[in-house]
């Protein structure tokens, strides 16, 4: 690890940032510079202003993704601010060029305040495609992402629904793998941040659309001060709210007890908090999803010692790595395809059950495909795409 | 025209956007990932969050700057939009790099308020080393641009200064050319817009950093009312601010009064607005510079036959081309190496006798250097990062 932070810092400083911006078209002559520029440009100028959906042939909207973040929550790192956050930004946009051939350009905003956060990317929406909201903390990046729906393009919270949607595909196969119906399964999720109400809210299959689908019947979330349930007096808007589609029958008490007879584990919290003997008390065969980076809620020697079936982390050196980098290209690519306005919840199930696809024949170590496999991306793309045009999903 | 027209639509739809967004460095390992993203990107976040200084040094912040338009005054299009305007700014990106190698990304607002746009350019500024303004109308303009003067970064708006520089630059050479003094110059600038406002705040060598020079003493600016004086009762704000430099005497009447015995007409302001007996009324050997796009306030054969010793105009097709990507590559450029916080009227007038200076002997048919004359980004260059670090500059 320390040898890797002395190589990353070196690879930055050697890079000077890691993207660039580059001319399509070399300008070589004065000829060039009047198609290119003046007097040539004013053309598809007056062609946009008669009618904005030209704005999609003329211009790089139509690939353009900003990646937005206030660097408020920034990887493991918490609240450092815009500055320090351009390297991650920087980071992501590099994946969308690998990954899905999207031209993604880093915005880290100078506020925290989410009514500013809100206007600034409306204000500077014109020229992207869709936009990524990375590393905004919760509960804030709830409403601005809610808030941000109406603005005619995607705008998705990668922290949010890339995790969700990765997660339930690895779901979908442990089904597979154990013989279990996703609907009949007893989730407990722990933490209460951004992924934890996304994977709640995408197992429920709500959504700001309120579209419908088979939902996994019981979901549980926990915090730090164990089950939420109806009688706590200490739960802010959003954690009231998960209530409205989680807990049917008002359970109480503490993580562990949420544990008893669970089908599955996901933790997306903080490192070390479980242990064997926590495992123990879930059902049979159990899946267990430990989340946190770099140290997962609990290891996966551990998790198998208290008899998990299938475990799954955030980490590239064991099995099973629940890594959004499967999810948001394809969404994105997908999204551009359709030019679909926002990203629903019919296309983030279409994107879980096409990753899970990817995976021919799932096993307990693989039920999630490698953060490497060109395949997903390419199946991703054509899943969402389909579901934006409201296209029949065939895969489930 | 209308054949350029057409290709630059072609050319426009065949590219989709005519600039892209590409990793310096191609990601091939899951090595690579956890390098450039996670976890490696962690340290160079934490070495930025410790010292924002370090943000020039691992990320991408020292070579990049947004063009940003709301779209209020494009071209010679008038008030088009934000989305119309995207082919501009895509364009002007591509002169930043072609001409100065600097990675700049169009920003086109989805609002014209210039209290939105003030904060919605402070909002953004992290990951950018410099604002260029570009084709916001007047008098917004002046407010948004000075608003904006202490976000640490330079913010330059072209279409102010960009003109003033680049035709200072002529006004130096047609000097030389004419064996006059700059300082003893009387100047007649007709239009009180964008630049109208910069050419008389530069030749007057007036700032909002109040830096003194060596000033033209005698300039008048004219409106479509005339000439703007003290007993005008019609008056903006910005132009009554231009009267506390121009206008000493308090001459009064209308715009050929004002070319009685001037030695330079700088028009930037609508075309064909001149004849060539008004060119008559002018001091021997006068210089016309007629900037209006795309037609001059006077065609220089008229205005030779008005007795003209000197005519630019902004276009190709004549000489002496006044035209902004002379300065703001260069400007930029500089300002960038020298890690400049504004854009100080020193380093303006730097850039003034730098581009002059291209032209080694000066003559009426070439008193500006031609745009494509590639050894004027690396003087202006030098020259503007020498005047930031507030080394004396030399050329004059």
């Amino acid at each position: 690890m320390e040898k890797i932070n002395r190589e990353s810092l070196l690879l930055h400083q050697k890079l000077g940032g890691k993207i660039s911006v580059i001319p399509k078209m070399d300008i070589e002559t004065t000829r060039d510079l009047s198609l290119l520029y003046s007097p040539g440009v004013a053309e598809p100028c007056l062609q946009i202003a008669a009618n904005p959906d030209e704005v999609w042939k003329y211009t790089i909207k139509n690939n353009t993704v900003a990646v937005v973040s206030d660097g408020s929550a920034v990887l493991g790192l918490g609240n450092i601010g815009a500055l320090a956050a351009i390297p991650v930004m920087e980071g992501k946009a590099m994946l969308f060029k690998k990954f899905a051939g999207i031209d993604a350009f880093p915005i880290c905003l100078n506020t925290q305040d989410t009514d500013e956060i809100v206007q600034t990317v409306k204000n500077i929406a014109p020229v992207f495609g869709g936009i990524n909201l990375e590393d905004i903390s919760a509960p804030r990046c709830f409403e601005i992402e809610a808030r941000l729906q109406d603005i005619g393009i995607p705008v998705f919270h990668d922290d949010q629904h890339g995790t969700a949607v990765v997660a339930l595909a690895g779901l979908i196969n442990s089904c597979k793998v154990l013989g279990k119906n996703l609907e009949d399964l007893k989730v407990v999720i722990n933490g209460s941040g951004a992924a934890g109400v996304a994977i709640a809210r995408l197992l429920r299959c709500v959504s700001n659309n309120n579209e419908a689908c088979i939902p996994v019947k019981s979901v549980l979330m926990a915090d730090t001060k164990g089950i939420i349930h109806r009688g706590r007096t200490d739960l802010n808007g959003i954690k009231q709210e998960v209530l409205r589609y989680t807990n049917p029958y008002n359970e109480t008490g503490s993580l562990q007890d949420a544990l008893h007879n669970a089908d599955v584990f996901i933790g997306v919290s903080v490192g070390n908090l479980l242990t064997p003997a926590d495992i123990r008390l879930m059902a049979d065969n159990a899946v267990v999803f430990a989340l946190a980076n770099p140290t997962p809620e609990i290891m996966p020697d551990d998790a198998f010692a208290g008899g998990a079936a299938i475990v799954g982390t955030g980490r590239s050196d064991f099995p099973n790595q629940i890594n959004n980098v499967l999810g948001f290209p394809g969404i994105f690519r997908g999204a551009l395809n359709a030019r679909a306005k926002t990203i629903t919840a019919h296309m983030k199930l279409a994107a879980a059950y096409a990753i899970a696809g990817c995976v021919s024949n799932p096993t307990a170590q693989q039920v999630i495909p490698s953060v490497l496999d060109e395949r997903v991306v390419a199946a991703v793309t054509q899943a969402v795409e389909m579901a934006a045009n409201e296209e029949p999903v065939v895969v489930w």
